[in-house]
């Protein structure tokens, strides 16, 4: 991985993260990308604010454009339109030479990204995350997904995308809730990594301090992100990390059922993760309080009234995450300094016990 | 590529070629795969005649397992199955350190592995193929598809299973006709390369040669399938090899929408490319002759009235291989010599003329 300028190099594609990049870009497509057809793929919430931007320099790159946009939210990430939209592509006669630019935030990039990877057995893709949290997250790494009404991101594929582009000035636009989930996953990020990742992090006071602090934010979080994926794009071992919060945060979030959104739900996932690994001695003490503060002061919830219901632990066990009866919690022992705790599935309620 | 013992090694996995084999699945898969729950996926065809005997060894090696029958033929390969059999793996809590074994011919393996690789971003793969074709075509390689009304094989991934089990025993239940058309595919790898491979091939006069020779001819196919395989997962250059009477046969197929099996509608395609780059005088006099000949000896269809039609012309336009509008036509210059040939797509029928 090769870092400078706001730009990480991975192994077969780069990400760039730049203020205005949304109008700039055919310095970074036209080099990448000989003459096709584009299906710029958006939803109607980031379409009406951002589509024909995208769409008027792409025209005058010469390529022929399709723009197709999806319901906003996550019902989106479903059969039907992944359906619908491999059809839009047929009817277009989209081949394997052609491509997809992802344009919005989580959901269009997950199903997106998913239908790139199995249409013709995989078309090119560049990725334009516009809410904090895909640009922190989902976008990078590589995970394409659907749900299932059994779950969460249950169907996908880990497919590379040949380019990232991050605005940061996109995020301006965010309902102010979006704008704060997308944080969560940045807190993770810096408690995770600790240093200097963790003093910008204390530079956030409320919401609007996410705005004046994006660029550094989220170059942080994603170089984070790039370096572990970098090490391990299939998720078998180091990528375990970017789950802190996660195995809590998911089952929370699947109960709550849509009430949650995917950042709050790791925000609390974080919490309580923590103040189990805390009360049991295995952390500093402090440690809970200090990432509890952080996502506090922007109105983060830090509590879900399933933790620990019956419900909670079915939900647990059908983690995709959980290898067979196995599953690995991840926590840090200080700021900075993650661990893995592994445990038999069966055994996770009573070693809890009264922790959680 | 490693070979001995009727066994061909690939970079992450292995193909084992054995007569009775489906009666040894300990000796191969106790060793890869630790205990797991099974979706053993077959079809109404080939279930009732060998999906007991494939339970019963893999609950003696005690994995937990779930037959899911799809019912037999193309049709199959649809949203609607891929959907049921991931409904089926959900609520039977699959995780992605279980495992799906593929038993049936082409259509479960495409299906079963397109399944795999999408179910929680890819859960272990076993193909059991059970027909020639798919024992010399579509079981190596790693592809995996469903068909869409546009076009077969529109949606699909790459994918590689664990192992390969090809018992050429199981042929002998086959019909017939479906026994010849896997036959076709063969004659297609042994005309590419020629040598020992095109003198066994002159050992087939009849269909019943097919099963008298069977474990050489699967064993001489698989093996260049898996060399050129090895050298280009992704199909981006030698690979396009194997679509040696493809881009004529596929239009073929689709038109005749059902009527045709693929291996006969490769057989048409490679007759009718061979001819045209004979009357070119790019190939030498006779060979085509020579590839009719032992295609016609068991059977094989050589014709279809819609060859060089306006919707023939079509059909290839959609044709997912088309870079663009690029195409690569694939001959021999003689058995053994396999060359390319590109051209505009938009020129195909000009260039073909009064040869088609």
């Amino acid at each position: 991985m090769i870092e400078e300028n706001n730009e990480i190099i991975l192994k077969n594609y780069r990400i760039k993260i730049q203020t205005g990049l949304l109008h700039q870009l055919e310095e970074f497509i036209k080099p990448l990308w000989s003459q096709r057809q584009v299906a710029l793929i958006t939803d109607d919430n980031v379409g009406p604010l951002y589509a024909a931007t995208v769409e008027k320099q792409l025209n005058k790159m010469n390529y022929k454009v399709v723009v197709l946009t999806i319901p906003a939210g996550e019902a989106s990430k479903s059969w039907r339109q992944v359906q619908r939209v491999i059809e839009l592509l047929a009817q277009n006669n989209f081949v394997r030479s052609d491509g997809i630019i992802a344009l919005g935030g989580g959901v269009v990039g997950d199903l997106a990204g998913f239908i790139a990877s199995i249409y013709m057995r995989g078309i090119s893709l560049i990725q334009i995350p516009t809410s904090l949290l895909a640009q922190v997250d989902s976008s990078v790494g590589g995970k394409t997904a659907i749900d299932l009404p059994a779950g969460k991101n249950m169907v996908g594929t880990f497919y590379q995308p040949d380019l990232v582009l991050i605005d940061s000035t996109t995020i301006k636009t965010l309902p102010k809730r979006m704008l704060v989930e997308g944080y969560g996953e940045i807190v993770k990020c810096a408690a995770l990594v600790g240093g200097r990742f963790w003093a910008i992090v204390q530079r956030v006071n409320e919401p609007e301090d996410i705005i004046r602090q994006a660029e550094k934010l989220i170059y942080a979080s994603v170089s984070f992100k790039a370096g572990v994926v970098q090490q391990d794009e299939k998720e078998t071992g180091l990528r375990k990390l970017l789950n802190f919060g996660h195995t809590f945060g998911h089952a929370v979030e699947l109960l709550e059922d849509g009430r949650l959104m995917h950042g709050e739900a790791v925000a609390i996932g974080m919490v309580h993760v923590m103040a189990v690994f805390e009360q049991k001695g295995m952390t500093v003490s402090g440690t809970t309080a200090a990432i509890s503060e952080r996502l506090e002061r922007v109105g983060l919830p830090l509590d879900a009234p399933e933790l620990g219901t019956p419900a909670f632990y079915r939900a647990i066990q059908h983690d995709k995450k959980i290898r067979g009866d196995q599953l690995t919690l991840v926590y840090v022992k200080k700021i900075g300094e993650p661990a893995f705790f592994p445990l038999k599935t069966a055994e996770l309620k009573n070693w809890l016990g009264a922790a959680i």
